[in-house]
């Protein structure tokens, strides 16, 4: 049996049952099972599959047809994000579980669902032409939640092995099931991890309180002098590079069918905070950030503990848009934090990897360069046709606020542009509690990359 | 067979045994085992023991003697410090070990051995004279490290039974194991916990990064307001009462054979940070503070996870100084975070307790009442020759930066001033990893205690 002609969905759930966190190291047997689960899914579907070491997590690259036929080249990760805060989840994360049309379980929508997609139509297409005239490489790293630390150096030695005529990717999102974006951009990326240092160990803040500067406290003025109080990042040189939205893209963000409330209803929030000039649906697409993610130090129990921390961590990652570039960025970051930080402690800045912004133009958009492969330019036809042919409506072009910095690296090392169908939604929970896909759109979705493969040829 | 007479030390190890953590509920057995030993304890002295429940921890109370008798109360407190971060303790945190003259384990310092101290030098006593002709009523409280909540109640309840000349406390420090200190005021404490709110649940921070006030950034903000860059509290209002020190205080700081030097090295920092005008010395002691305890938000775990987290929030404790209130001081801070909160994001303040700083002036110092009783009179000249005596030196006579906030309460409600006899040291590490007590103190100030409280007849 084939189970991704039987039952996309049994294959997801299995998919899913893979724990296969990269951000932690205790889950290295869960990532261990997804890598088996996706090169068995490719050798099933007649992929010949490689698993290529890295530093890091290993890379599964499965090629099939012949070298001589239009390349296409398609990515996906087996890693997801840690499951954490567990308590908030209704179901366990790594047993997916159906409800309200939707499969809930952690990578459910980034990025398991959208590669079960791929190989389920893939699996269809090659059922009817065993002989279908595409050379496709498929390609799917373990270290896209961490930033994909080892892509780049898989990269520059397999290159060659790489080239083609066009990358196709699935990890991006959507406003809702009757509305798919193509996303013609992503933000880069670039992470840091600061730690200060006090005292030797931790002391107690009555006995010692008055004499030294307390870690936590040095850590709150260095990272709020990140911010002026509008929300404008204050790290010196930060906007140099930022180039503004086209006038097309601003079009095509007015065809999105969200509004403001309706963004802030499902966000929960009473009051967007955009960057001074934006609004909030043009800042998580065209603006960078600099972003708190996770804060610690000192007592975080139950009560109180009356305590000066020996030291206290934040964990930073700023979003880029073109044509800021990721070292430069963690370059500039790091000496303002530097710059902030009182004589009094110590302080270690660790920049975390990243990757740089990503942009393209599509064919026939204004500014499109005009060289654009004939392969390319069926895609993009292709992929308009066949989602307004399933979906109802046609698909928007748009950036969007995430990041796969690979695709630039994919852009930079490979020549490869990207054609980016995004099958998630906001109300999937990316990286957050309760993650699901949406199987209404899984359904069609696979449908709609039936037709655009046969097309293609 | 007499555990205080036989062997303090074992009795000591059999106090540290039982995990009395106050601020967190998973130890409760810990607490009722604490009580046990305690009670046991008095029972064997002599004391007829009361077991006073409390909206929180039941509270000790022991009386022995008669009641026209001169009357002494005895202060001490079963509750301990949590243990964590349990990964820096050298060895098991509630299994007492002996290093290096020292006994390692949680609450061997604070405040266990000085109770142990006291218990076995009434032992000795009581053996000698078992109708010695001092009323004593001895008061173990089980809340002392969150603050005493339920102990103002109390007081107000049995305040009859608490009347006498003079409390006795040794939950205080030293400079060192030849030179005690008489503490002659405590810092008082309030303490509050802020928590911001944001988006209803964690977000992916490139799907939504940049239209919303990310919570952590808002509570950097509001934290960091706090203080200047010189670490002077901005609330407004903070130093209106504060006492500056009198001249003989400076006098007797400058006897402490501690110099800045050695003090930064056992801090283990390169450089303090004392309010603008005082020294570090000073500053512990004569000043008042506001410490960020513990805070937290977001990703904690190893690696990166790029999320918006819903909340944050910081735990925040102020030491006062005469003649702040604590009251006061909770209300005035409370309006600073809020004033400094943006309206982006949802603030909540809680205030968690505290109490008044206490000072007095001792029998024939400048600037005393000279209305003191002939008890007390004699129990400071005797606490002086006795400490001499066993130790070589005359102990200073200094106020400390530590806060038992109950002093001040029983000050207020019935009338005791106190003789506060510090037993620990900076080395004794007490509220961090690797707290112990120093079994040459330990055995000195049992004679010494057995001296003095001879010398009270």
């Amino acid at each position: 049996m084939n189970l991704f002609l039987d039952s996309p969905l049994n294959a997801l759930k299995e998919y899913v049952a893979c724990a296969s966190v990269s951000a932690d190291s205790n889950f290295h047997e869960g990532l261990v099972a997804a890598q088996n689960f996706a090169q068995a899914g490719l050798s099933q579907l007649g992929f010949e599959v490689d698993l290529i070491e890295t530093p890091g997590n290993p890379i599964i690259l499965g090629t099939r047809g012949d070298p001589s036929w239009p390349r296409l080249v398609i990515y996906g990760h087996y890693d997801v994000q840690p499951p954490d805060p567990l308590d908030l989840w209704t179901s366990e994360p790594f047993h997916a579980v159906e409800r309200n049309g939707r499969l809930y379980g952690r990578g459910a929508a980034d990025n398991k669902g959208p590669q079960i997609v791929h190989m389920s139509a893939l699996a269809r297409v090659f059922k009817e032409n065993p002989n279908y005239p595409v050379h496709i490489t498929y390609l799917i790293e373990g270290e896209e939640e961490i930033g994909s630390p080892s892509f780049r150096g898989f990269l520059e030695k397999n290159k060659e092995r790489l080239k083609g005529d066009m990358l196709l990717v699935s990890d991006t999102g959507s406003p809702g099931p009757d509305q798919l974006v193509v996303t013609t951009g992503l933000r880069g990326l670039c992470a840091l991890e600061v730690n200060v240092f006090g005292p030797k160990q931790d002391l107690h803040s009555g006995v010692h309180g008055g004499a030294l500067y307390n870690p936590l406290q040095a850590l709150m003025r260095i990272c709020s002098s990140l911010h002026d109080k509008d929300g404008k990042v204050t790290v010196p040189g930060f906007y140099d590079n930022v180039r503004p939205p086209e006038k097309w893209e601003l079009d095509e963000l007015s065809k999105l069918p969200i509004t403001e409330k309706s963004y802030a209803e499902f966000l929960g929030v009473q009051k967007f905070f955009p960057p001074p000039g934006y609004s909030a649906l043009e800042g998580i697409r065209f603006c960078p950030t600099l972003e708190l993610n996770g804060v610690g130090g000192g007592y975080q129990g139950e009560g109180s503990k009356t305590v000066i921390p020996a030291e206290a961590f934040a964990k930073i990652t700023c979003r880029l848009v073109p044509d800021q570039k990721a070292d430069d960025i963690a370059q500039k970051v790091e000496n303002a934090l530097i710059a902030a930080s009182p004589p009094e402690i110590r302080i270690e800045v660790k920049s975390k990897g990243g990757g740089d912004p990503y942009v393209l133009i599509p064919p026939g958009k204004p500014g499109s360069s005009g060289e654009e492969s004939d392969f390319m330019i069926k895609a993009f036809t292709q992929a308009e046709t066949c989602i307004r042919n399933n979906f109802g409506t046609k698909p928007i072009f748009l950036r969007e606020g995430g990041s796969i910095p690979i695709i630039q690296d994919l852009k930079e090392v490979a020549g490869l542009d990207s054609l980016m169908v995004g099958l998630f939604t906001n109300e999937d929970n990316l990286h957050a509690p309760d993650e699901s896909f949406h199987l209404g759109i899984m359904n069609k979705a696979i449908d709609s990359f039936e037709e655009f493969f046969r097309g293609l040829v």
